[in-house]
């Protein structure tokens, strides 16, 4: 059915019905001309991130279920990388008129997937239409009984990360090298990390093709599709300053060092990569290293601790430490360079 | 200046040094993950709307300024038609790269208008790239003692809309009729309501025109190109039910009515209209009822209050009462129509 027909009313009713709050916080969700929440003596975050067709997403190879996950998860990555549990979310979801209700229907399973594994209830939003390209747009309200900020650091503090680096930038890469008729197979993906990745893809590779496991290329583009953000009350204990990295590793220390005035040295050789990153950048005779340093996208959190502080029970990985002015990126060999701070700008003065 | 010449990473910085809040409330403004704000026991209120370029707006006869002052303004009115104070603004703003600085300085003094207008602090928000038509979204958060809800209306009440209803759509029929020519004139118009309009618009009507004064048809014009939304905090006092009227008076009491479970009695020759638009809907040939029934966008109140509420100082017009279960429109001869719900609805089943 075309969204035509179904009326942006019907549509919001049935938002309506489905995501009804049972969180004792809210006192009222959908349906009155605001949200009434009722903060509970602590510290409210809120973040808003915009996702638009065409810059953000193609849905040539993005099915309206993972566009609907990751649209939750960026927005929530931000709330984690302040330390705080997000807790409610405001959907602003522009679609053509003559988009289906199939694909409605889809977008909004994979938004409910993310709110589930996240805990958050929706308490509001606009449906809309538009011209051309879809938007999209979500607000998330977290708590937090103490906020961790960037500017945090100091020196002496060693530098973590959550995860592995680089995995989403080369998954958009794969993606692009894809061959169409797997296109099917990728679009299926769904949030469930524990359900086995079979068959193989094939990848364009100059005049021929390459082919990977299914098991090593699926989860790099799954993170790339579907990126799960890194949850971090353990972290928030220990961490003096925090940052979620999306828009790749050296641009968000970067910005850990600006606001801490601080500078940093990292270890490259230090810098977690997947084994799915290393096999698919081998065979394609791409630079794991460069995706994971300035790469975006991957949604894993970087954070400073003193060196003192107790990581017991903390999966993440040291990468290097804080240091007084200079910005430094070390390779395998002991060799100092400047870091720079590359990775995705909009609007990118050239 | 092209923007992708000044990058986001400057324009931000922009924002973020122009709109340093001074609220105690604000922990964390623009600059971090998420902005931090300290709720001092109150309720907030969240409301989150979207605008899109060929859908919600022309940028044929649609300054930077205005549209910007009108995405303030319709988030807004949804925070005073809980009968709240907005504090809070959170903006994501998607454009083409091959956008201008000037364009979206000029949008920003917009907004920073409306923002002084309104007492609003803007505390983050996302700015991106798009591929063809802008996309605008803002959330607004405000607090209030006791929220103003559409469900509060009980048979008795005593119906009221403030200001006059229809300017809005009534000026965007002008501004579609309007002859080019005069186009510029439309676009130099701000927000300064004081401020002295002169001379005359020429619109189409059939094959030959029709010359309007300015000072009757320009007031009808800013209404709908810059909506000022009604503070509500004297009505607040004594409303039992409210909304804003964003999609047209019958729809927008249809909602409270459904929300109620009530029905309505409405008398048409009570709906308050302008001078401007009985003038321009006489000189054109158009349904000025109609404009103030069912046109959409006029951000003024609908609320009730009971038969023996203290009006004191309450600036508003009784248009009819809630009953039992009907919904009835009488028109000035006494005779009952059904009242319909038009208005506008994306999406809109046929």
């Amino acid at each position: 059915m075309r969204l035509n027909q179904a009326g942006e009313l019907t549509l919001l009713k049935k938002l309506k019905d489905s995501f009804r709050s049972a969180d004792s916080g809210v006192i009222i969700g959908i349906g009155d001309d605001a949200a009434v929440i009722a903060p509970q003596n602590r510290q409210l975050l809120v973040t808003t991130d915009m996702m638009n067709e065409g810059v953000h997403f193609d849905l040539g190879f993005t099915s309206a279920f993972q566009l609907g996950f990751k649209l939750v998860s960026v927005n929530v990555s931000d709330i984690f990388a302040m330390g705080g549990v997000p807790k409610y979310l405001f959907l602003d979801i522009s679609m053509k008129e003559t988009g289906t209700t199939e694909f409605f229907d889809e977008l909004y399973e994979g938004i409910a997937n993310a709110m589930k594994i996240y805990g958050l209830s929706l308490l509001g939003g606009d449906l809309t239409g538009t011209m051309n390209d879809m938007a999209l747009s979500a607000t998330v309200i977290g708590t937090t009984e103490k906020a961790v900020l960037r500017k945090g650091a100091s020196v002496g503090d060693k530098i973590y990360v959550t995860g592995t680096l680089g995995d989403s930038a080369c998954g958009l890469e794969l993606l692009k090298k894809m061959r169409p008729e797997y296109k099917e197979h990728v679009r299926a993906l769904r949030s469930d990390v524990s359900k086995k990745l079979n068959g193989q893809l094939s990848f364009a590779n100059g005049p021929s093709h390459i082919t990977l496991d299914f098991v090593s290329a699926g989860p790099l583009i799954r993170r790339h599709l579907m990126p799960l953000a890194r949850e971090a009350s353990s972290i928030a204990g220990v961490a003096a300053s925090m940052i979620d990295i999306s828009d790749g590793l050296f641009i968000d220390l970067s910005r850990i060092c600006d606001e801490s005035g601080t500078g940093a040295r990292i270890y490259l050789d230090r810098l977690p990569l997947s084994d799915g990153l290393k096999q698919a950048c081998g065979a394609l005779g791409l630079d794991a290293l460069r995706f994971a340093s300035s790469g975006g996208e991957d949604y894993e959190l970087l954070f400073t601790a003193p060196a003192d502080a107790d990581m017991t029970g903390i999966c993440a990985t040291c990468i290097g430490e804080i240091i007084e002015k200079e910005r430094i990126a070390v390779d395998a060999s002991g060799r100092e360079e400047e870091l720079k701070a590359e990775g995705y700008q909009h609007f990118g003065a050239g």
